[in-house]
């Protein structure tokens, strides 16, 4: 490009344009083009996970009094100390506290611009040339952009669908070197909708101790649970292996748009103060952006005050929506369940590609039922697991069964002829 | 550090460490730590530019109206695009257009968090191993911060306090090469105070299109203005040379805590998206935290319907406060002030350690005072001048007096004797 005599100095960053494509959003954005416009129909979303929009999953009018009282107060319109405000800090560590065997105190606390930026900040405190993390597949692909930015190699295990999704710990150990410097899990999961044992994850915590590596646990989907299993978080086994979990109010209070969450060490031995990752973290702070000051001072009303009956309702939602929608799979011959999900709110289904005529992978099955259903599904590839369907169900019942109603349609007009 | 019988895997960050040591923040802390306790008088802090704690400054109830009503609209719950809600964008483009020759289109417009997550973005975008960028001394050592982070080598050029604080635009072309991206310049200035005719910006325009580099321009205090220059924004320029205006409603509505702003494109000649670094900002945005939607809901509201009752205290109050400032400095025999500032909320004023005795630099100065006087004053250092000093004027006008007074005491008492 020329600007009579000179070029311009600057130019595209194709590091960060790769690393952007790997997003749920960008395939997501694709199948949204292919939609057909004539189609006088509903869209139905079981693409993403954010009911908010649904008027049954509405937030709670606690945590919207919350956020309108401490904006009213004008005591919270001043910048934020960037570990975030204590009160907040204070009420995050206590809010964890019910699920711990130990004490957590606010300086094990940092708030978050909801949970993705405690993911961008925990990759980035690791990140050193040569170092490596372990990430779950199928897993949440925001784990991968970040650490292609961050000077961390990528290593997968495989959580096991006939075991519940459980991690292959075998494979863990196989893959783990001198130069792994952490597991994620995500617990309840994305994409599997699993809800993890107590032996199960103390065994993660002895696999992680015996590697040296620490135990990243994402629990945005904490308590968003309605199963068998009982919820258990990761930080209980912090006595065993040091533990960053990560997590917000975006799932469980219904408001990802609000953008607050958190970042908390569990690790009763020091072992990350000691090594000087929590002041890594400190400084990493320094540099990205705070939640507004007024979130944050709204935070502990919110976690301390919002009513059972707000949680139980929308867990009986989700309970519902997840019979109608496990049975509504099991009645469609092409697309195979291993598992019931116990929480979270995605199921995840196999491709039965052999029965159908015309569809060449779960992509092209996303698209093409896009086009011709204006219903939008999320193909497995974007988590990792090609000729999957990650299926939402976090959306209004009526609105799911026409969903997997339309999809049933499409299968069937796109089975091989026996 | 051993775990039995393996080292962990995971160590702290230096660079990150390193990198936000340079912060503002970091330096008042350091200060902030050596108040004297027993110190009965109140603290008076001209360090920094956040006026929102004192009454006088408190925003308008425009502003919180507006972000009651989408909060209680439910409309604005759910996850937002990674570049900016629609509404938001077109705000901010016509709220830029009032001061424009040309027309920005909401394409043009990304919506961050805050001026700083602006800088970021910015800075991410155009590193890239043996780049160089070149930025003001005094500036604002965020930037140097986040350069050190991304790839970008900072040169520095210097602004002429005998010439209101200009860029010496002689310096920035015999700094640049073809490795230059960019120049930033930040107007009105923070720490100078100055406000640039319309006459250097266009030579400042003229300057980088010769050596083909972008501006970046800081307009995060955009019409805090009370002198006689009138405004000019740099996009003005945008048809000779390619502008990134950042700005943020942070300072003119007094809301720092609020974290909402903007990365803008002045442009019209499409030198930015021909180059891709407008995809390459698209991509940087997809994987960093975004504003909470709410806040991005009102701004339309904000930016379109503030009455220009508020604007007009807001400087009467400013340009009061910098009279005060101004006489008084000018009454203090140890410091000297080149210039009364036109905008923003500083005045850079220099030592003359030559009359003063046991104190060795500006460092020693600002932590002394503190120590004894319980007043906070950031030390030139920390924006890259030596032996000046930077006083945040935006405070209520009577403590600033009582500020100013208690520092020519602490002068008297340090004096050298004659
Ligand atoms: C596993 C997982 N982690 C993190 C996030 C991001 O959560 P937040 O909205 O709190 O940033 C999501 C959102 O979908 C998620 O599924
Ligand atoms: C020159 C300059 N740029 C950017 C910022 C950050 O602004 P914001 O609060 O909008 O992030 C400041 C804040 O003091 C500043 O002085």
């Amino acid at each position: 490009m020329e600007n009579g005599s000179k070029k311009w100095g600057f130019q595209a960053d194709k590091d960060l344009n790769a690393a952007s494509a790997i997003t749920v959003r960008g395939v997501l954005n694709e199948l949204i083009e292919s939609l057909n416009k004539q189609d006088q129909r509903p869209v139905i979303p079981l693409g993403h996970g954010d009911p908010s929009a649904f008027p049954c999953f509405r937030t709670t009018s606690v945590a919207e009094d919350a956020i309108v009282d401490a904006l009213k107060s004008a005591k919270f319109n001043c910048y934020a100390p960037t570990v975030g405000i204590l009160t907040a800090r204070r009420a995050i560590a206590d809010h964890l506290n019910r699920d711990l065997p130990f004490k957590l105190s606010p300086d094990d606390v940092f708030v978050t611009l909801g949970c993705t930026q405690a993911i961008e900040v925990t990759l980035t405190v690791l990140g050193r040339p040569g170092a490596n993390i372990l990430l779950p597949r199928p897993g949440f692909p925001y784990y991968e952009a970040v650490a292609s930015r961050s000077n961390l190699e990528v290593r997968h295990f495989d959580l096991l669908p006939e075991k519940g999704w459980e991690v292959d710990l075998e494979a863990v150990e196989a893959l783990a070197d001198e130069n792994s410097v952490a597991m994620v899990i995500i617990n309840p999961g994305n994409p599997c909708g699993n809800v993890y044992s107590y032996g199960h994850l103390k065994k993660i915590a002895e696999t992680a101790r015996k590697i040296g590596i620490m135990v990243i646990a994402d629990e945005v989907y904490a308590h968003l649970t309605f199963g068998s299993t009982p919820y258990v978080r990761m930080g209980t086994f912090g006595p065993i292996v040091p533990v960053l979990s990560l997590g917000s109010i975006s799932k469980r209070w219904i408001v990802p748009g609000w953008r607050i969450g958190w970042l908390v060490t569990s690790d009763p031995n020091g072992i990350l103060k000691n090594s000087g990752v929590v002041d890594s973290i400190v400084s990493c702070l320094n540099l990205t952006p705070d939640p507004a000051t007024f979130i944050q001072g709204a935070l502990s009303e919110i976690l301390e005050n919002t009513k059972k009956d707000f949680f139980l309702k929308t867990t009986s939602l989700l309970r519902e929506a997840v019979d109608t929608c496990y049975d509504m799979i099991q009645g469609n011959p092409y697309i195979t369940c291993p598992m019931k999900p116990e929480g979270s709110m995605f199921i995840m289904a196999k491709l039965n590609l052999s029965l159908l005529e015309g569809i060449k992978d779960d992509m092209d099955f996303c698209l093409k039922l896009a086009k011709e259903e204006s219903v939008i599904v999320l193909p497995g590839i974007a988590v990792g697991l090609k000729n999957w369907l990650r299926i939402s169900f976090a959306i209004e019942p009526s609105a799911l069964e026409v969903g997997l109603g339309r999809m049933k349609s499409f299968c069937e007009r796109h089975a091989k002829k026996q």
